[in-house]
Formats: structure tokens, sequence, C-alpha cells
């Protein structure tokens, strides 16, 4: 094209940081490089998954979430506008297709386990579809929790102009929707398949829970990005967080070998009706926020606090120069 | 396969938490969750959308985004070479189907608010036809703007390369183009819209601009993940914000009745031509940041500071042991 | 439907907010609308890529990345078992996509940076050949990073179950994966591509690595959100970072005409086997963190602190009202 010869700059190869090999015909190389890969598979210093079974994949897990989502929130995310005469029809439809992609990905993390567990396992069909029917026995109960959820989020946020507006499109509710789900697997200990929802929910929203997080009703999170909750933290009722928030583990301890002790209770304990502001970071398995305080913003918490308490940082003295100062400060 | 064999531990059905009613036909009991299902939509507690019309679908509003980001920045985001000659043609398609998908969403947006305020608008489709089109004249003006904002990151970030690497790659981009897009269709009172594209972009940059604040020009956002912007903000031109900094709300106001005021100023004021680095966080309504002030990073700020102001934390003490200290303290 | 029409409230058009025009035919504007935008495009004021070359494209990079990533952890990423006879014809098969996928986006970056220098290059496919090589060279060297890194995830986090649930999972090992594969592109001078690749990384974890950075063996980042390592930080091995830590530049340096320097370090540099707990900021060119160091949470540090150094904030003073306490408070 005429106008890719406007300049008459010729490059040459030094300029391009061109190689030596540019003669060759490059894809000769390419039998001797996936020689090298398959070598590294048989390196005890790399990571693969060779040999397995197959494995929940992400993208069916993500599939699944939104399936579920459509359940626990009739008529909110499909396509199609619902009504009553046509609701058994379409929870119905719902109903079969997600028991088939629930029981098949439970049986793969299942049957995964066992396989890297080096256990024969005859019962992997059987008892992930045991599992997902009770899963979705869950789902009416699942549906009162969330209900309290985005209530809660409308009498916490003065931006909130609807219900409607909030399961549409508020993070927090993804992420305790996902938090949910994966916490009902997470109990019955199906292994992999929880730890990837909450991680999508993490991916799509920064709010990052951990499936074996314990979360009160009525649960809401402002904002959220930023917000850790780890594996062993209690929630009580009508609790509501801001983003940055952390609730996490203090130190972590060690075998007499040195290796890390893992399931202890970490986290800490936040009792009803708490509220904690943006920025905070709460940590320890011993700590316990009483019923109905306050934590303000920024604060860094590693014990308890009666009930009924308020915390506040004493404001960092702050310097505020003038113009005038700032030449001089300069 | 052979490999699946190679131990001879056998799980016994309680290794495996397999419930008792194994030998059933799990799907026979799929009905009665159905049921269960159906069941829960009838009661108040629960949050469905049943008997509603159809919503603004998040596809159908990510497709738009998408859309509308070819149209402010051509030959950024499509995959074909556009040249000038086919400029107009190029551009002439992309109008047409814009404004096909804008008036669409905003009809739905129109409708699903009237009926769920159970009052009847025979007007939506022309509404959402003028709305869209009046959107689609604004598109020059927005795309000087958001060419100031490019320009404003080219000369307030060291690491970019040039123009194209910022539009092609920087969060702040994405965050700022959808909010201006969102900003257009808030203040014409289109519901839900705003806030669903103003949440995606959220989702996929971390940065959670409310469609409602006000943004003058040649705005950026380094790094930007964790930055909270509130609905009633109002921020002037040339101003600068880093990652994790939130403008937000004090406290709440309540009616007398106990429940939340919405829609007052509570969230703070940006005069022109200000730097406000990581970490930081101020808030309430009557708070005012005088042009030209230079806020430090992790400073927590409730009050007004006059124009020109440098704030920064004290350092706050810090302690540094050695390692023959440490050894003492644990 | 009869539903839509169960409330007598008729809507005015002032209630609609309807502009005037609503009895046009909206879509004969659309014409006029289209000019205008074009118009804008010959505007000095309005950024665009008309008339430039194709570029990398998003989705592409998008796609490129899981290739790859199937490459490094072979058998994680894909939804078919592989078995050890069958890894050389699905590694061969997988390198040679990779191989067309990779060198025509290195050449579509490449190119377009000629172009929009107005440089003619006549090598630009061989080079991008060469580079694509260059680069799958790297693959086995690059899987023992990764490894290492996978190793500190589990041995950093008392949560992490299994080598498998860190490499599905952990939004780390996406992040730092996706690095180093950008890194790999960057140190050959590729254009574009690697800040796209890091920047579609962060979009998905929260963690903002600059391909430009140097890392280290056996590192780990739990939890992520908010992370920020800046363009010329240096990171030695056995290094963990926690959620909202920033390794950034403290003041920028500027020409004597007033614009930006850019490419001289200006980031930190830690050492190895430092950890540093969130929300730590530490900033600098010169700041050097000396090996072994701890750096507690919420800390700002702007110069250096010698090898096994135990830096911590003095915890603020905070203010714990009972509810008594409280009453008189407000």
């Amino acid at each position: 094209m005429s106008k890719r010869a406007k300049s008459s700059v010729v490059v040459t190869d030094e300029a391009c940081h061109l190689p030596a090999e540019t003669s060759e015909n490059f894809r000769d190389q390419l039998p001797r490089i996936v020689d090298a890969i398959v070598e590294s598979c048989h390196d005890k210093e790399t990571v693969d998954h060779i040999d397995a079974v197959a494995i929940p994949d992400r993208e069916s897990v993500i599939e699944l979430i939104d399936d579920l989502r459509d359940l626990l929130f009739p008529g909110y995310f499909g396509n199609q506008e619902i009504d009553r005469n046509h609701l058994t029809y379409h929870l119905g439809s719902e109903v079969n297709v997600v028991f088939e992609k629930l029981s098949h990905q439970i049986a793969r993390a299942i049957r995964h386990e066992c396989h890297r567990s080096e256990i024969i396992c005859t019962h992997c069909l059987n008892r992930s579809q045991a599992e997902a029917l009770y899963f979705l026995e869950q789902i009416p109960g699942l549906r009162k929790s969330l209900a309290g959820d985005v209530k809660a989020a409308y009498n916490g946020d003065p931006a909130a102009k609807s219900f409607d507006e909030i399961v549409f499109s508020y993070p927090a509710i993804i992420a305790i929707t996902t938090y949910r789900i994966a916490h009902e697997l997470h109990i019955r200990s199906i292994p992999l398949l929880p730890r990837m929802m909450t991680e999508y929910a993490h991916s799509i929203t920064g709010i990052d829970i951990h499936p074996g997080a314990r979360i009160g009703e009525n649960f809401f999170i402002d904002h959220g990005t930023g917000v850790v909750i780890g594996e062993t933290t209690e929630i009580g009722n009508n609790v509501r967080l801001y983003q940055g928030v952390t609730l996490g583990a203090h130190s972590f301890q060690t075998d007499p070998n040195g290796s890390l002790k893992r399931g202890y209770k970490r986290h800490p304990t936040i009792e009803d009706d708490v509220i904690i502001y943006s920025g905070t970071t709460i940590l320890g398995g011993n700590t316990v926020i009483g019923a109905g305080s306050i934590i303000g913003g920024n604060v860094w918490l590693t014990h308890s606090v009666p009930p009924g308490s308020h915390v506040v940082i004493e404001e960092p003295e702050l310097k505020i120069l003038t113009p005038k100062e700032m030449k001089r400060d300069i």
C-alpha cells in the first residue's frame, strides 16, 4: 500500500533486533521445541496434570454459576420475560439442566481428588448426583437468605435506587450469591469446585470470600473491591462491610517440622449488627468484634473489642502546607 | 484404564460421605424440588422478577459499551484497518447499529421502571429513540473529552509509551470512557442502564465511578484498582487520582422514620488541578479540596482544605528492628 | 398484555422527559450525526487510529494467553484428559498453534510501531517468527519458574489445599504466569503486546504487574487485589506479598522543558526472602528492602532498610468507646 511507503527510512536488521537465524525456515525448529517441552514434563521440578482424570473446567463452572443465579433470582438474568403461568415449566427445565451440570462437575471434582490420592472410588457418580440433589434442596432457603442480602444493600446504601438495580448490578450480590452457593458445597466436603466458584466471583468483583467462611443473614458489602474474608472467619447477622476490609490471619502456626499448619481457626469472629468501614484490617482467630460495634475506616485491629464498641483511629496528624509554606518546604 | 486401578484401596460409602438414598433414581426427586422453588416465588420474603417486562440484559449492555468504544476511538477496537476513504461507511454502519441497540436497551430500562411503578407509558419507544439520538449527538463532544483524558494519562504516567498503548490497555480509559457514556444517560434520567454500565467497568478495572458523579476534563486515574467515586462527587479539570482513592460519604442522614435519605450531596468536591495519591480517603458532602492542592498517600480527610494546600500524613512512627533486636523481641 | 394495563395512570410526555422532536423519523437524523463524527476525526484534538495498520487485538491476546497457559501447565486448562502417550501429539499441535498466533500478534505490534514512527520495516514477518520461536524456546525454563511459584503459594498459604487448587483458582498464578510471559516479550523489545497481556491479567485479578519489572523465583502474592508493581521494580527470590501492596514511584523527574522523564529507575528493589504484608506502600528508585526483611501491614516506606529488618507501624492510638461513652460522644 502506498501509505506504508511514505517514509524512505529503511530499517536494518540490527534496528529490528533481528536474530541471526532469520534465513532458516522457523517452522523446522518447532519439533525440537516440542521435544524440550515434553522433556520438561518428566521433570519433577515442574507442575503438570498428565495421566490425571478430567477436572472441573473454568468455563463450565462459570456457566453453572450463571444458571444457578437464574434459579436463585428467577426472571432477572435470562433474555425472556417469565410470567407466573410458565414459571413451573421454566424452573422445571432449569432445575434439570443444573442437576446435570452440577452433578457432572461434582463428579469431576471428586474423581480428581480420589485419583490424585491414589484411591479407587466406585461411587463417584452416585455421590455426585446425591450431592447435586442435596444442593438443589437448599435453593428455597438460599433464596430467602439472598433476599435478606438484597434488602440489606437497599437499607445500607443511599445510592441504591431499587431492589432491581441491586440484583442487576451490585458486585456484592454476585460475590455473596456465589459465596452462598460455594459454601453449601464446601460444607458437603466437595473439593476444588467451591474455591473455583469464589475465585471466579473474586475476579469479577474484587471481593475475595473463602467458601469456608461462615456468614449470617442480611450481609452487605458496599463497593467491595479489595475485601478479603478468610477461610475460618465467622460473621453474624446484619453485618455491613466497605471496600478494602480484610478479615485475615495474624500469623501462621507451623508444625514441628516447619511446614504450615492448615485448618485451625486463624481469622476473626464478627458478631451481629457490626459495621466495618473501608480499608480496615482485623486479624487473628481469637479476635472477636462484639455485637453492635462500629469499626471506623483504616483501623488495624488485632485484639477483641466488647459489644457496642466504637473504634476509630486517632486521626493521624496531617501537615497542611499553604502555597507559601510549600515554597519554603521544597 | 489400568492407570486408574493402580491402588487397591477401596473407598467405603462412609469415606465418600455418601448420603443414604444412593439407590434411588435421583431424577425422580427433581419435580418435588421444582415445586419447592416455585412455591418460594410466592413468598414475600424472596426476590424475583416474574410477571415483569423484559429488562436490559448484561450481555447486551457489554456489547453496547464495546460498540460505543469503537465509535469513540475509531479504528482501535475492531479487527479491520480503517482508512479515511471508508471512514464514512464504517461509522455510518456503526452509528445505525448503535442506534438500534441503544434505543432497544433504553426502551427496556424505561418500560421496566414504568411497569415496576405501576404506570402505563405509551411513549416508551418514541422516547427511547429520541434519547438514543440525543446520546449519539454527544459523540463528537465526548471524543474531545476522551482525547483530553488520554493526553492526561500520557502526561501523568512515566510508564506510558504512547497514546496507543494507553487507549489499548489502560484500565482508566475503560473506566472513564464508560463513566462518560453512562453519565450522559444518567443526566437524561434513563434508569438502570447507566449503573449497569459503570458496574461492568468496575468489574473489569476495579474502578467504581457512580454515573451521577460530575467529572471535568483531562481526568486520569493511575493503576486504579480500589478507586471509589461516589454519586454526588464533583471533580474539576486536570485532576489525577491513584489506586485505592475513595471519594465517599461520611455518614448517612436518615428520615424521621429511620430510613436512609437518598440523593442529597454527601460526597466531596475536588477543584481543578488536584492530585490525590494512593490509598487516600476523602469524605463528606461539605468537604472541598481547593484548586491546585496535592493530597499525599494514605491520608484520611473529612474536612476542606484551601486552594494550593499540600496535605501529607506525619509519617507514622515505624519500629525497625534489626535481627539482633528481633531475637529479643520474639 | 393485560398485566401491563393494571394501572390507570397515564404518563404525559413531560413525565417521560420526552424531547420535542418525537414526531420525526429519528433515523432520518442519523446521517447528520455520522457526518459530525466523521468531521471529528479530522480534528487534531481527538484520538483515532485511522489509516494505521492493524493492531494486536484484545480478543486474540486473551486467546493467546489461554493457549500459553495450556503449554505452561499441560493438562490443567483444556477439556480433555491428557495421558503420556498422547503428550507429544498434544503439545506438538499446541506449539504449532501458538507459533502462528504469537508471530501474528508480534508482527502486528511491530508493524504498528514502525508505521506510527513512519519507518518502513521490510523484516516484520521474519522478525516476528524469529521472536515467536525464541519465546517458545523459553517455555521449559518458564515451566520451572512457575512450578516454583506454585510451591511458594502452597508453602505460604495455610488455606491452600493442593497444588491443583492453586493452579486452577489462584489469581496470583494467573497474574504471575501472564507477567512471566509478558516479561520475556518485553526484554525482546516487542511493543504494545506485553502491556496488553499484563493489563488483561490486571483486569481479572486486580494485580497490576508492569512487564518491565524484574522478579526472581518462588514468588507469591496472596489474595492480590490492589497490588501494584511498577515498571522498574526489582524483586529477588522467595518474596511474598499480600493484597494492596504498592511498589511504586515516589515522585517524577521532568525534563528541562517540563515533560516527564521516562525509563529511569523509580521503583524500589526488594531483596531475597522478604515478606510484605497487606496495604503497605514502598516507594522510590533508591529504596532497597534488605534480604530477609519482614515489612508489616499498612506501612508507608520511602527509604531503605538493612537486611533482616522487621518494620511495623507503631499501632496508631485507637479510641475505643463503650456504649455509655458513645452516648456522651455523640
